[in-house]
């Protein structure tokens, strides 16, 4: 593989970050730093010729014997992915939010334009081992958002972000799936085909390369990719001990809208969203509407008031509401009866009750009156 | 009955204010005013002859044939009530927080001293309508409020009140029922076994007098009661448009704890809920851990920190948990495969494999390693 291809687009410092992606792990502030001060190709150099002063950085030595990016980059053209860098057209901005902690780089395989599904973009998150609620709830969510031009940036796991991404499929939505190993590796492996759905009109994205694992460590890295590149972060579902407390956590970091979706207190899978909202401020959110209402553009996305329908006696006066109070259900009653009732004089009595009359509210029989319950 | 007896221990304040409860509707807040400048005698006998400048307070005077001071007074004896006005030593006096709001009188029936009942208390409302979940929901948290010494302040209505009132009964907790009728009437009339055991070691209280008839006006300044009653109002279930809005509303004009019980965003019955928490501002709340944790007396009533349990890899520093991803599922590996999968020394990785076989985490065959997911 080392013999391969090397495309004549890509740069030395997109090089040098490709091969850095290969040594390092996800997430390091301390090498990112470096990065921005001295550059890639050089903390490269210093890596490999072991004068980088930091012993935990110089232990990245421990996998020079893997490096090769030529092969790296060969295998990425292969499997139909890309190497997208801070200097690319479609180098998500968002990203660079993280400071130090941005990624190096991006590998990205599918269809469409990563920094162009990240404009309007929500990650929407939770539980493995969710509920059919849980379920149920993101795949809504996702094809509304879909509906209402949103991507929808999820972990492509079990679960709940499986749902999220074939809600938003559903619709013909965008969606992306960032992965904690290479873009080429299929995890889990049942996921084969909603991987490719994915890729077919979205993307899928890791900032690790070709062939790369998943291990804990990266879950938790990736999972600060999939807050950067959303507005905000609903989590659907969750125990109060959850992978989606670390999303969670990184959507404050970057001070993006935290979201929760609530759902039964008796539901242990919505004890991690209770908590969300009462302990980390995050917004109670129950549909796509919700969300949007919080992400996005005031005016373009404010969504439509909500109110219940409105109802015969709505915007009646309050002689009127005492006078329907005090009509009898199924006796007639005449005016000075329901008067005493009342407490309204006679006059006011028989002007409500002509009110009443006409929203179909009250009924009269032989100058008798009581409340007309077919309203 | 109006040739009854009369209980020497009511004042002329009193008896006047008995008699104006009998001839104005709940929550006149013009009517309180005169009470409070000129006394309850000096309204009352200006009713009476007419000389009020308000032509609806006037109005009133459409109940003067009804008015019979000690006719209710011996009707509130016989069936075991009592009147309560603020020279009472049982008046509650969170209630004053109304002002001229406040009611002129209370009636009530029932072993338990209300005042007393009022020191350590929480409203707990919602829908006539509700599901089974809300029904199961507003009995453990009562039951819950119960069991930690508070009383359950609800309207005895079906559905949420009625299942508030019984879960609190259920721990022999204390209950206090407020009607928006006489506490002689039994409404509605199937709780007349809840009503009684209410009775038994709580109270029934309302500003009606004894006999007086439930009507919508009167709900509305009956949810006003409940809300000053407790410390906070929580609502457990409620459909957008609800009548437990308008104890909300209350509530929040009390400056007291405005809390919601979330539910599936699926339920209708649980859509007003989440409004509350979403629009007013209401603090979610799963149980009565939660409640007391909002409304209790900081200190003695401080809930525990909740977390899940430990883990076994809590606490591991990072060098341990990067070898702990390294490590396959299957395949034993060498500490050189480890640490080239890990980037870290094969020293560190050494250390680290001994923490994680402590911790039962890594299991060790001919000098290979896995993870060990017996833990």
């Amino acid at each position: 593989m080392s013999g391969g291809p090397r495309s004549p687009t890509v740069s030395a410092d997109a090089q040098a970050r490709a091969g850095l992606s290969r040594l390092i792990e996800p997430d390091d502030a301390a090498l990112g730093s470096l990065v921005e001060s001295l550059g890639a190709e050089t903390v490269l150099a210093r890596i490999r010729d072991g004068t980088l002063d930091s012993t935990r950085l110089a232990s990245y030595r421990a996998r020079l014997p893997d490096l090769d990016v030529p092969a790296d980059l060969a295998r990425a053209a292969e499997v139909g992915s890309r190497l997208v860098t801070p200097e690319s057209e479609e180098w998500p901005s968002s990203v660079d939010d993280w400071g130090p902690r941005r990624p190096l780089a991006l590998w990205v395989s599918g269809a469409g334009d990563l920094a162009a599904l990240a404009r309007r973009a929500v990650a929407v998150v939770g539980a493995r081992a969710c509920t059919d609620y849980g379920e149920h709830v993101a795949a809504e969510l996702a094809a509304g958002l879909g509906d209402r031009g949103w991507t929808v940036i999820s972990g492509a796991a079990f679960g709940v972000d499986a749902a999220a991404h074939r809600g938003s499929l559903a619709v013909a939505g965008d969606t992306v799936a960032v992965l904690a190993c290479g873009v080429d590796i299929v995890y889990p492996s049942s996921h084969h085909r909603l991987l490719a759905d994915i890729r077919d009109r979205g993307v899928v994205v890791s900032e690790l390369p070709p062939g790369a694992r998943p291990t804990k460590t990266r879950f938790l890295g990736r999972n600060r990719i999939i807050a950067a590149l959303g507005r905000g972060t609903v989590v659907v579902e969750a125990a109060r001990r959850s992978g989606a407390f670390n999303t969670a956590g990184h959507t404050v970091e970057l001070s993006r809208t935290l979201m929760a979706v609530p759902g039964p207190v008796t539901s242990a899978m919505s004890a991690g969203c209770h908590t969300l909202i009462q302990a980390m401020n995050a917004s109670l959110v129950t549909d796509a509407a919700d969300v949007v209402d919080l992400v996005g553009d005031f005016g373009a996305d404010a969504a439509p008031g909500r109110r219940g329908e409105t109802r015969p006696h709505d915007g009646l006066d309050d002689a009127c509401l005492r006078v329907l109070d005090s009509l009898p259900l199924r006796e007639f009653a005449g005016p000075a009866s329901v008067a005493r009732v009342a407490g309204l004089d006679v006059a006011t009595v028989l002007r409500g009750l002509a009110v009443l009359a006409v929203r179909g509210l009250a009924e009269n029989r032989d100058g008798g009156w009581r409340r007309d319950l077919s309203r």
